[in-house]
């Protein structure tokens, strides 16, 4: 990951959220888990400025979008309790992906701000800008 | 927010709960999220100093009454895990709700020392002074 | 401590800082060092909103005033170190004052919003207010 | 503050800190302390990523450069201990601007990835684009 990539993966994602007419809290972070950028649009609720971040953490940490890990840790299910783990850092919902160079792991992008499936299709639109 | 109004708003749920008997935590934050003003009613339980405050919280960071949070994040809907994101300060129990001036998000009040339907009685009664 | 008690302490410190034109943020605390009451003057400095409830705990939790602390952890002096003590929630500068019923200690007062000497002067007016 | 605010005052700052060939951590908070734009430019300094945000919260939450605190606290000084104060989040040394509009704060700047009177100057830089 580098600022660029980050910024470029942002405006991609910031587009989206205006055209859905949600204003979002996005956030990019590198292998290492750490925050590259990071844009609040006006108006994008507050909880979200540390959700966004915790987002991009879980899927840069895990390789897993949040929501799978949210399956994963349905009461009963083998991962119950993550959303517990590593100091309250992991989300369990919809909004964090990991972002990947062919199958290399590079980083994640969280975002936060609407209904978890808003999140997540912003998240994607922002994944985008990578194919180009 | 100010103080006059954030006096004002715990003044009129601290009387609805003496009416009620059950004493509360009362705090008010603002649009940012910190905290405006806070009082203790004798006796009331202390956990809630900080629940209520994070009630607040959690009411003025999303835009949403903390008690629409808890529908959300029951098991296998949207939101589950909400209530342990954002580092532990999200609630997702009734009590917390956002005040507007219109449309606009100015804060919230969040009530803690009762049974949750208790708090939230008392939370509304506090968003009435506003409305004198 | 109480409710009634804590309000007229903050509302004697705020007409104090009001009259010094200095916007303070005021937190009353009880013995048990838990949060009674808390004002923030329209305009007080953000920092100050856990520095004066941090001060009164301080205060409350050692029965000194925490400028007295702060002389006592200069490098060099017997408590050095402690302003790191208890999760940082010691505070060692002026604005923190123990409440005392008689002999008793009974909670603390913790002003956050200008500097340290006119914070501690606000908390003095505050403790004016038992005497009455 | 807003976001296109905070996205000119980093971009501003980035091209100083270009030209000086010091790859800097760069944050914009808003009046309640809350991040509103981050970026991390290519080699910066991993802890950078923290303190250039607390340096933008210290700078907003007192209305002060990280570093005229930074006087105040020295041993034996008024506010010796502030460091520790809030938390952790207080920064003492340069590289936070408080950022006004007039007579109203309205954010705070935080850099840091280079040495402290550095970080100042890109925090400076950054402040200029509001000139405009």
């Amino acid at each position: 990951m580098n600022l660029e990539k980050a910024k470029r993966i942002i405006e991609a994602a910031r587009e989206e959220a205006r055209q859905m007419g949600i204003p979002q809290n996005i956030a990019v972070v590198d292998e290492g888990g750490n925050l590259v950028a990071f844009e609040r649009m006006d108006g994008a609720m507050l909880v979200g400025v540390n959700i966004a971040q915790d987002k991009a953490y879980t899927a840069a940490g895990t390789g897993f979008p949040t929501d799978a890990l949210g399956e994963l840790s349905q009461p009963g299910k083998l991962a119950y309790g993550v959303a517990l783990a590593d100091r309250g850092r992991v989300i369990v919902f919809a909004g964090g992906l990991p972002i990947k160079e062919g199958d290399k792991l590079i980083g994640g992008i969280g975002v936060s701000g609407g209904m978890a499936p808003d999140d997540k299709k912003v998240a994607e639109a922002g994944l985008k800008a990578l194919e180009k």
